[in-house]
């Protein structure tokens, strides 16, 4: 059996990832299912998808991610299932998944609408327990894809238009609990080497790691997953330099 | 051996959920413990058994809860094992099963007082690390409920006062992490048919699901457990309506 | 194959803790892995060191534990692999481990500098990912202590300034999620009575449980760990006191 990573909002003061593994162990006894992660800010898909792309790549192949942040639930948002190169997705069709997608394409999409791999008796407003639950469960005993209903073209999904790329200038993605800034920028040290990040007033220099500035001075540096990310030392970069997501950052010539 | 399904409100910046299922595991070596969840607010005995009557339904048959919200622990409140039509429960007799009751109702009752069943040096600060999980994982693990401590009648059980009912008037039981607002009415899709909801100013009109209503615009709905529900699309009920747990809530004519 | 128990304070809104425990399951297939805390304040040595003082008698011997708190990563700070006299600890050498080590005296420590057992890509901000988690998931699965790197004495380990003692003096090292305070004072009943505590301008009575005073009051207590404790019965003796960790704590006789 497949092992399901489980990601969604619904944090852990509340019974709903309780009821979601609940349903799915029902579904497919014995399935081994992980948290990713439950804590993020609520509807945060920028946040989802960043995750996503930091953890797909730590995934063993064949596993199931269900990612279950619906701000849209009940609406008439589609519910996908996605087939990677190495992993299958169970989702929203909200955009969530744009990240997971660089680190591993597409190859077939269907629309969750076969009722039959469904909670007999559907909410409205948790989805989660009724239907994306119940598919990554069926999916991770073994029901083939094509069952869950009708194939959607790749191109059609719902994409966040989020753009990672090498260059000199890109935008805040989002942040992590310690308040660091994850950036759009890809970068290596050769290209940093020389430069200084603009964001907003701050003119932040680049560093390999904390230590090399002082306490509660800024540096950027290149983060775990690849990305430019704005740090303070011992400090939290999001309160102390007043960031906020989609804040322009730029690479300029240092001088 | 059952499965444990582990309530608490220990957090998860503590050590205490984590030494409670090592003591557990020590004792019935192999058990299978799941997190309910442990982050709820501290001694909130409503959040707690708002938990457990959304889960308890989904929980499989002869699994033990062991829910452990203890404002009053060290003080006489009893210490108890309900043995339910499905579940059987280990908790604090403050109140906190109150909704598990009304899910799966209780069979038998029994005092934990038989310190055989506890760890050799009992804290007055700790009762789930030194008699919940024990007395769980001894229960988890095939010893009778009886052996815990004398009978006590099911009819002694503590209740908070929490009228869950159909009907026009009913009050905020709690809230979740999306700042929804639960209410103490049950509802049915017929009986909303023409109906407003107000509660302290707010005329809150019903709907299907969230965005049934504009980003930012208040909404009643039945949610996942058949209760009312008050939400803001995309926003935080509580805070942007500025919601208590008790207020009124009024079901009306639409006019 | 050893189990895991696993300390950081990466949250749980972010896919860190999440990818490590991927990585370690990887390297250990069949590994079991558990969660200690992950929910401490960003960079807090004291509490991820109260967190392993307070479970490290709890944990099955032999285990291993991978404890993660680590603002200096990147910098010179050593990463090492300490063995105690029951379970194995990999972890920053920043202090973190200071009161494990009470728990559990240090036998052999190792400083993980063969590149052998790190991923082979490794980054300047996560050797949870890249370092520990690794190390922890070799140890778990047979290798010897001895092949991770040279051999440290013991009495070079980092140590935070802590003086856990019975005595009429001490500070508060740290507080939990109930906004108890937690102090550097063992204490016995015998030796409290007839005592009062003071700290900053309060006087706090000795008692045996939250229920021994009035609602709203301060206490203090022997808690769960022996430690001497201050809190406030249904409240939060951080914020309602206004403690700060490394305030003075006086025994003075009651009078």
């Amino acid at each position: 059996m497949r092992e399901i990573f489980f990601l969604s909002d619904f944090g852990l003061a509340d019974p709903y990832a309780a009821v979601v593994k609940a349903v799915m162990r029902q579904i497919a006894v014995g399935v081994v299912i992980h948290d990713l992660a439950h804590n993020l800010p609520p509807g945060d898909l920028h946040r989802a998808s960043y995750i996503l792309y930091e953890s797909v790549p730590y995934l063993p192949k064949h596993s199931v991610v269900l990612a279950v942040v619906d701000p849209g639930v009940g609406s008439s948002r589609r519910a996908i299932l996605v087939v990677g190169e190495r992993l299958c997705y169970v989702a929203p069709d909200n955009g969530l998944l744009t990240l997971a997608y660089l680190q591993d394409p597409p190859r077939k999409a269907y629309q969750l609408e076969n009722p039959a791999y469904h909670l007999p008796r559907k909410s409205t407003t948790f989805h989660g327990r009724d239907v994306f639950g119940p598919v990554a469960a069926y999916l991770a005993a073994g029901v083939e894809p094509h069952r869950f209903g009708p194939e959607l073209p790749v191109s059609a999904l719902t994409r966040l238009p989020i753009h990672l790329h090498f260059g000199n200038q890109g935008e805040i993605l989002t942040f992590d609990r310690f308040g660091n800034a994850i950036t759009t920028l890809l970068a290596t040290p050769g290209q940093l080497r020389g430069k200084t990040v603009r964001i907003r007033y701050h003119r932040i220099p680049v560093a390999t790691h904390y230590a090399e500035v002082p306490v509660g001075a800024a540096l950027a540096y290149i983060g775990s997953a690849g990305l430019l990310e704005v740090a303070v030392h011992l400090g939290n970069a999001r309160e102390q330099l007043g960031l906020k997501q989609g804040d322009r950052v730029d690479l300029l010539p240092y001088s």
